[in-house]
């Protein structure tokens, strides 16, 4: 008997039919002895019709009501589940985050979690009572509805997972699992077994959209182990019910993770723009007056690159911003020209960035080596590189997106065979 | 300076812009310097998709989960309409049933309030907030969601207008205030401009639908003076900002109204059945072995008639159940033919009771025989007839229903000349 926390996102409960699938997949694990909570999104794209509604009444609005109006989506959800479930012969209630309660800072449209009292979801437990809970959501400081963010369910389900003490939080998605590459790009992409916490807050962060990098964050923190899995395979299908070997992807401890791969996935990020500022003063304080002025404008800088200066009064600073952004860091740089100091703006949009992600990378030398022969043999150019522990990130140019992902997929030797 | 309570149903709130709409009236009264609190129902259509899916999810339903499930409607309303609101400079912020808190009793899906404090909504009144109350919810004695039943936002408004002690209950609705009778029956028909609670009871519950019962019947025990009037007039329109005299109907007790007209109004409600058992025993104890049945059935039984026994050993009596309801009540008479003890079960259906309401009648006499006479002249056979202090109903063939409800509008002189 072991205790699971599920997590269904909108897609998987877009309607009355595919509710009572999740069901079905929630009665399996019931069946088989475990000890369930639940946690929902709302309905797909009820979400989006809410934000709309509340934009249309008026395009600035309060972050309290806006949560009041948005987290009503998972509150239906949770409630034809729990009804759902009934029907089936199954004990199960509803939860909405004041309820439980799930706390949170007061930083409304974008609360953070900072307490959650199970102690009734875990008595119930014994009594066989599977607990719906509504993601998303939870009461801020102020007594009223606090929403965590888009995507927001995932970190609900992780964090219940940990106040809880789950054996595991497994979310249910549309892919089945976490793949070495985007089987989209590259056919031979394989579905990895285990990955590490901090290879897939790497991937996560990077394209590889599976789960919310928040919650890989708090699963990390609070070590939740974390499984992802189909909510479209049928939920008696073979290994479903599998508690120790089901279908999907496991997110966890590197301990865990017996044979580490040198590199195990390939991400990608499109849309990147990258910005050089030319004959930058070189003293304390320029990088402080070039990023100051982009985190206050809510920019996200991305890579950042500076070489040595040759002559101890010039260098060049190279960083990358989302391609949207550029136009606007462009302007805020210009703003502040006099007080950072350089002699001119260079920035290309539309590029690519790639990168080699593995934890095996720390304890093996020549592998971005390998990387750069790689695309070299491809006549792939590179614009910039950064590198950390255990990830080697290259800018290159769209047109070499996809060629570049398949090149370093295979010589990595993360091709299925 | 007045403090009043302004209800808007689904109608009034079916879309933004209806919204705006309503956001303008309540700007109309806050720029007035009046104390506002504002409860409304859920967008026009939304109570029934969710209690659709409630249905398609399963017909037979936890009513605790029902309640989590169509609450989310009204939540969703009044969070829009404190967005809109705070975007034309009113300071606004929408209260959910559970933040009030108002408490009701447990019998989900049908609650009724027990208790609002009322204390923080008053308090902010001081500083010009407008409290935006989701309408049709409270929160039960388990901490849960508890809905009021369908209707119930008219009961919430009157509530929370006792709770916060207002000088004024206004529900605005798509009608523009309460008549002497159906204008679509009859075009002559006049706007009362005061009813009493008590005509108020009869003409609701005798189908001019204006307000929902339990609203009105609250509204007199805590003498609540209630508004009915038009969310569909222009905010702006002539004589609407007015608080003394806006154009509408008042129900309030009767003491208010000076003048008292000896009848009000005239109502009508279709679709009821008769039922009549022949040769009834006439013994202590008949009438309870005929109604229980009935009321555990779920039956609503309305008029009762009972003529004194010829012969002190049988009698006859005669009843009206909605038509829809009739072959329920055979069969159970049927089965408790033995127990009841009679000869016999006529019944017709598709018929219709038209009733002649009037506070004035307590001191007048002679307003039946003024109705009798008038439906004689016509030609219109009556079937049964009952009454009370300030009713009179008579039952008759459906055929003749719009006739006598002008033939009894006319001869009472309610016609507008």
């Amino acid at each position: 008997m072991a205790r699971i926390v599920m997590k269904f996102g909108g897609t998987s409960v877009a309607d009355i039919d595919r509710i009572r699938n999740v069901a079905n997949h929630i009665k399996r694990e019931v069946d088989c002895g475990h000890e369930i909570a639940v946690v929902v999104s709302a309905m797909s794209g009820k979400t989006n019709e809410l934000v709309a509604w509340a934009t249309e009444a008026s395009p600035l609005h309060d972050a309290r009501e806006y949560d009041a109006i948005v987290a009503s989506g998972e509150q239906v959800t949770s409630g034809l589940l729990a009804i759902i479930l009934q029907s089936m012969g199954v004990d199960a209630r509803s939860w909405l985050g004041w309820q439980i309660p799930i706390k949170t800072d007061g930083a409304h449209a974008a609360a953070r979690i900072q307490e959650i009292d199970a102690s009734e979801i875990v008595n119930r437990f014994a009594k066989q009572q599977v607990a719906v809970v509504a993601g998303f959501q939870g009461i801020g400081p102020d007594n009223r509805i606090a929403t965590l963010g888009r995507g927001g369910s995932d970190t609900s389900a992780v964090a219940l997972a940990a106040a809880v003490n789950a054996d595991r939080c497994d979310i249910y998605t549309d892919v089945d699992g976490v793949y070495t590459t985007d089987p989209r790009v590259e056919p031979n992409a394989r579905r990895l077994s285990k990955v590490s916490y901090e290879e897939m807050l790497e991937m996560a962060s990077l394209g590889a959209k599976v789960l919310q990098v928040r919650s890989v964050e708090l699963a990390m923190v609070h070590n939740v182990r974390t499984f992802v899995r189909s909510s479209f395979e049928a939920p008696d299908a073979p290994g479903m019910g599998d508690f120790n070997n089901p279908p999907g992807t496991l997110i966890c401890d590197e301990d865990e993770i017996v044979e580490k791969q040198i590199v195990t996935g390939i991400a990608y990020a499109k849309d990147e723009a990258q910005i050089s500022l030319r004959q930058l003063d070189d003293r304390p304080g320029v990088s402080a007056a070039i990023f100051g002025p982009m985190a206050d404008g809510g920019i996200n800088v991305d890579m950042i690159v500076q070489n040595i200066s040759g002559d101890g009064k010039f260098t060049d600073m190279t960083f990358t911003v989302p391609s949207g952004d550029l136009e606007k860091a462009a302007n805020l740089l210009e703003q502040n020209k006099q007080e950072i100091g350089y002699n001119e703006i260079q920035s290309e949009s539309g590029l690519v960035k790639v990168s080699v992600i593995g934890i095996g990378m720390r304890s093996h030398a020549g592998v971005a080596a390998t990387a750069f022969k790689a695309l070299a043999e491809k006549g792939i150019n590179i614009r910039a590189i950064t590198t950390s522990e255990i990830k080697i990130s290259i800018l290159i140019d769209a047109d070499y997106a996809e060629l570049a992902v398949r090149t370093l997929h295979s010589v990595y030797g993360l091709d299925n065979t």
